[in-house]
């Protein structure tokens, strides 16, 4: 089973870590080289990879110098190197939008960040997949070290998505309901984790598939309340019954025919907001969902909140709980790979298959040698 | 063509109207019968509405009766009767939902309306289909008389669904495009006009077809700024040139391929509003179009506003400034047939049809014998 794999790499990942950091603490600011995944063109990640040997720069004065540690794989990072994703960085480009690293130099002119904080990116596409890199002071941010390296280095995308999808598109009060479709996927894990700490109940659905008991008890063990199947969501009534309110939020990462189903267990003036498109398909609504129902269909994009919302005080508020709910084990990653820096190709090989390769979350480890 | 049949009509109707009038108060007030349709079980209008004589009744003292002068038949009343639309009257019952009548008898404690004045139906399912009925007070909206009467037999909905859509949904300043399909629709011929007199810039999506230039030209002489036959939608570059801005908000009545085209030309963060579903096709929209163009898919339904806001000031505000603008004719009513009372089934056969038959709003007409 991928949860029992990842616990397991946790636990051993943990205890080596610190020692590891001290060596590698040293390495970094006498050694004259990192290294650097690198892509001069678009296209298959599997193609126009190349690990390149990089110089280390000293950090100017509001600089800092950052060994980057654990760098996850995620779909977007794979759609950005094939030049399919809107956010398009210019080429020579670094890949890696998420990760957990460390501050082994700092500027003579930087306040609040010393050497051996840990960071994380604060923004978007700033390269995580190399072992070093030196950033702006605000081009990074800190975080506690007492919250889990796996959590860390995942807290950008899916964690913040997951978010800001519960609180910002409809007011939600203890005992209301949300439904979610792919909820295996590392946004659906979160979701259940973030609805039981905060007394919503959630109701999951997730693809027909041989394991699915399996499934359903590792959701279930996550705080889920209801685990459908895309079958038995078709005849269910348990809105019908007492347990459930109508869910008057619904958050969509498949479109097509699922997402459809989903849309009609949506309570009257419910909001549907689409962050996934995995089926491939468009989302089709009926019109009468819309005039009748008074249904809103919103999207979001975690990279357009992060831009928009830098300096902002729900930006830090975010944060604040997210490492908080980590911190107190309330919110834990989704089953997940390490796999040596070297071997990357392992890695982008399987990041898009979210739910194949039983749902696995691929994270770049430059501590493996 | 059927603008000229209209505007004919409206020379014809409006000089005869007051002899009529002083007729019909003086009848209202000492006959003991008036007429109504009405139906008894839900089915195809042509089979399950009758014409009955009904007893006139006394309004009580905080009671008015009214003697209606003229109903349109919407699409929305067809499908009501037809018991496919979520608004179900009790049965049996008087259909029609708009009308503009007058006041032949005054309770005594009523206050703010007197014999002679002009009213319309203040909220939905009233039955304006019969010659007579009794109202509260409150169920009728006082209109000025300057205004024309088939504009104010058919404000209740058209008007103030056109109204509404732009008002509620972006926030519009000058210059703004607006585009819509279902152009020649009764609802897209106020939209154009509404938006001529606001300084918006209208581009209309109509269907392909014959008269295609008569059609333009009749909406052009209504302020459209642009109108685009289906095919000619697919191809245009106007939004690539500084004439027009990439349109916020798109108001939707066909749903289908041809919303999805629409759809493509929304400015970033934009909106499209459904108000019907012509094509009987859900609308269909692209998963990128929601989370990297941050598009909003909403419904309008104005029955539903109608009950929500019935004493607000918004609703003041609408209707007084409807009336100005049909009053300094910058609102006209779209091309229309009168309809004899007691010849009802034309009218009903026919109002399904909104882009057939010309393009004619079918109105009751309760004064012609």
């Amino acid at each position: 089973m991928a949860m029992h794999v990842a616990t397991l790499t946790t636990r051993l990942i943990r205890p080596t870590y610190q020692n590891k950091c001290v060596v590698l603490r040293y390495m970094s600011t006498t050694c004259d080289h990192g290294k650097s995944l690198v892509y001069q063109e678009y296209g298959e990640p599997i193609k126009v990879l190349s690990m390149q040997q990089i110089p280390l720069k000293k950090p100017e004065d509001n600089q800092v110098l950052v060994k980057w540690l654990l760098a996850p794989v995620n779909p977007a990072d794979i759609n950005t190197i094939q030049g399919r994703y809107p956010s398009k960085p210019a080429l020579p480009a670094v890949p890696g939008n998420e990760g957990v690293g460390e501050v082994v130099i700092v500027g003579s002119k930087v306040q609040g960040l010393e050497v051996g904080d840990r960071v994380v990116p604060n923004g978007v596409n700033m390269g995580t997949w190399r072992t070093h890199a030196v950033y702006n002071k605000d081009e990074v941010l800190k975080i506690p070290k007492n919250i889990g390296m796996v959590e860390a280095s995942m807290i950008n995308v899916n964690p913040c998505t997951a978010y800001r999808m519960l609180k910002d598109f409809v007011p939600l009060k203890p005992g209301d309901t949300v439904i979610q479709n792919g909820g295996n996927s590392a946004v659906g894990q979160i979701v259940i984790q973030l609805c039981k700490a905060w007394h919503l109940k959630s109701v999951s659905i997730v693809r027909d598939r041989p394991e699915i008991i399996e499934l359903k008890d590792h959701l279930k063990s996550l705080g889920a309340h209801e685990v459908l199947t895309e079958s038995e969501l078709r005849k269910t009534e348990i809105f019908k019954s007492k347990q459930y309110l109508q869910p008057k939020l619904a958050l969509n990462c498949i479109c097509g025919q699922n997402a459809l189903e989903v849309l009609r267990h949506l309570d009257h003036s419910g909001v549907m907001v689409t962050y996934g498109g995995m089926s491939r398909d468009p989302l089709t609504v009926p019109t009468s969902a819309l005039i009748f129902k008074n249904i809103t269909i919103k999207g979001f994009w975690m990279t357009a909140w992060t831009k928009a919302h830098m300096e902002s005080k729900e930006r830090t508020e975010m944060y604040n709980e997210l490492e908080e709910l980590i911190n107190t084990k309330n919110l834990q990653a989704p089953p997940y790979k390490l796999i040596a820096f070297d071997k990357f190709q392992e890695a982008v090989l399987n990041a898009l298959s979210i739910n194949g390769k039983a749902g696995l979350k691929y994270i770049l480890d430059m501590t493996q040698k």
